[in-house]
């Protein structure tokens, strides 16, 4: 791997032009190439938003084919086998027990000056980037809280972090001109950056994205052996409880595991009220100041009595049958919610705006199924996702762009 | 009570317009009048959509504000003290454990020809209506599938039931003009007619509503004790999980308690699951063909050692806790998700409606917030619920008014 400074070097001819928010090209100071290491949705969101703002991207991931996606969707170049001059900042974005070993990796190589990651558990990584000997002072470890049910490069947009918490987690060793990259590449990516401990943040997540997720799937895996009727009743409440346990069960296990202990905690309490609950309401000898395990002890009994399937005890069991939940449930016009196509379409955040942009679908004859915007905090713009037919979508996605909206397909 | 037959009796005069979605004035055979006993959301709602096709409505409740306030909403007339003529139809809009008692007295008085409920459980109140000598010919237990996290009349809205399903549970008993005038109830609310048998019908929604309310209620109890910090990397994800445990916790705990046994069976399965998830993940010995018991025992145990807060182990106090956790994540501009107003705007599921709404809307100069589509399977119309700032809400309304467009506050 080359190691020049790449702040020499010209930006390639025949980049392509990144399709995402900004007109600006001058990159921040400090952050002039990025090379991202993973090209799912969260690396290549993160190169478009960097391609954005000028920042020259190289693309890596183990899948060829993924990075060469990335590439295409406008993302950057990929990496050649060759290498590349040492870019400024390494972003990877790689699954939370990766991210050491590709850390020792890249720094072997002299990939970068500096490096992050945002990897959703922190100590781990941080941990055994120690124990691999990795050098500190260059690494910031990072958390930008942002995703999407789908996966892969085609799901990524360059505003998935618009106005999101961007988490960073600088050491004792930490060198400032590595938080000040990773400053920068935050704000080219609009999000807000946040300062934690890594045990600190770990813990926070594991209550309001890690343990939420497996408890939407314990409800939602719940509906795999329930009858049509029963889900013929499913109203938005359901939807609602279980819509996030239609993820990626892989990327969820190691996320899960990677943060196993503040996550089983929320977990074994949340266990705890609803055995509670359920001993409760069956009658069973539960008077309030029963011990806890005693209650929880008396439930399963009454499950596997009970018409409910039987308990799924591994992990990535209980994830999977709560995708396989989700997907029974009747999407709002009494069919599978996965016969429609979602396009995001960024729009400025004053009156008029949505009018425009209904306009444009209402002449393009196309009808809008259903609608959510996501505002972000504190900036003009915002982000409507747009449900229709999926033989509509390209007629939609062609009468937006020639009124100047940016489309991103879903 | 009279007993006249209410088929003869004019339709008071001076009596308010409702607000409704139906121009109709020609009531459906066998139900020109009805008497709406309870007038919280779900029976001030059937109120309006009754009046909307020419229904005669009394409104009675045990509150006489709550039915003062309904009737004021154009929901019908204050049932006088003196009674009324014997109404076609009496729909108990009570909670599970009023239903048979209240059925009982209301059939003593003669209040009229035939009876249903509303209650979203229907083996207990059906079970007490036998044991309480009830006439179960002229009675035909029902169950509206829908609702709202707000209470009360102001909450109520003639199109609370469009396109839903609304089981109805006929016995042997039954007379067919009983089903008949239920039947005709449920075409004046836009619903959908399912039959169901009774203890099916509660297997069903323990699992599509009951059990997810209370699961929801769980894992927002957990936020209670949450630092801020925590709450502000809070996503969509986990407000989707909670949002239902905004809810009343009284009307919950008769719910639940009445549907006890299917409410406890999936809630005892999904603890076992998450107790499993819980001990898989702290590396407790929990090999995967462990016994549940042994699972859930070993889960809360953990709970206690962790920073979690200590178990809530009454209903009530859960779904309390619930609440007030839900009432802790910051609404997606960084705020308190209270700091709005909803509105419904009943739209046209067609081309170019919802760009006219927009226009009006950015006409007014008021910015929409947030926009969501509820669509009704089989219908021609829907719901876009507009949220605003709450300064803005009145001018929204007088130049959706003034457009045509039926407008409901939230």
């Amino acid at each position: 791997m080359p190691t020049q400074d790449s702040g020499q070097q010209p930006v390639p001819s025949g980049s392509a032009r990144p399709p995402g928010l900004a007109s600006a090209s001058v990159p921040p100071p400090g952050l002039a190439s990025a090379v991202v290491v993973g090209t799912g949705l969260m690396g290549t969101s993160i190169a478009l938003a960097l391609r954005g703002q000028g920042v020259q991207v190289w693309l890596s991931d183990r899948d060829q084919g993924a990075a060469k996606l990335a590439a295409d969707l406008g993302a950057g170049e990929v990496l050649p086998e060759a290498g590349a001059p040492r870019a400024d900042l390494a972003v990877l974005a790689v699954p939370p027990h990766a991210v050491a070993p590709v850390l020792a990796h890249a720094q072997a190589a002299g990939l970068a000056h500096w490096y992050t990651d945002v990897a959703s558990v922190k100590a781990l990584p941080l941990e055994q980037a120690r124990e691999l000997g990795c050098d500190l002072a260059s690494y910031v470890p990072g958390h930008p809280l942002s995703g999407r049910e789908r996966a892969g490069p085609a799901a990524a947009r360059s505003d998935l972090f618009l106005g999101r918490p961007w988490v960073i987690c600088p050491q004792a060793e930490t060198a400032l001109e590595a938080v000040t990259a990773v400053t920068a590449l935050i704000w080219c990516c609009d999000a807000e950056l946040v300062h934690a401990d890594a045990a600190e943040h770990d813990l926070w997540v594991a209550l309001v994205s890690h343990a939420p997720h497996v408890v939407a799937s314990a409800m939602a895996a719940r509906l795999t052996g329930a009858a049509d009727q029963a889900l013929g009743l499913a109203g938005q409440g359901l939807r609602d409880v279980t819509r996030i346990a239609a993820g990626d069960t892989a990327l969820w296990v190691q996320i899960l595991t990677a943060n196993a202990v503040p996550v089983a905690a929320v977990l074994a309490a949340v266990a705890a009220d609803l055995s509670a609950a359920a001993g409760a309401l069956a009658g069973s000898a539960t008077p309030p100041d029963a011990a806890p395990e005693a209650l929880a002890a008396a439930a399963p009994g009454e499950a596997a009595a009970g018409a409910q399937p039987e308990s799924v005890i591994t992990l990535a069991g209980l994830l999977d049958a709560g995708a396989a939940g989700v997907a029974r449930i009747p999407g709002k016009r009494g069919k599978p919610a996965r016969d429609e196509a979602v396009l995001q379409v960024v729009i400025s955040d004053e009156p008029g705006e949505l009018a425009r942009l209904f306009q444009a679908a209402g002449d393009a004859k196309v009808n809008i199924e259903d609608v959510g915007i996501e505002h972000s905090p504190g900036l003009p713009v915002g982000v409507a996702e747009l449900t229709v037919r999926p033989e509509a979508a390209p007629r939609l996605i062609e009468a937006l762009s020639a009124e100047g909206w940016p489309v991103h397909p879903g």
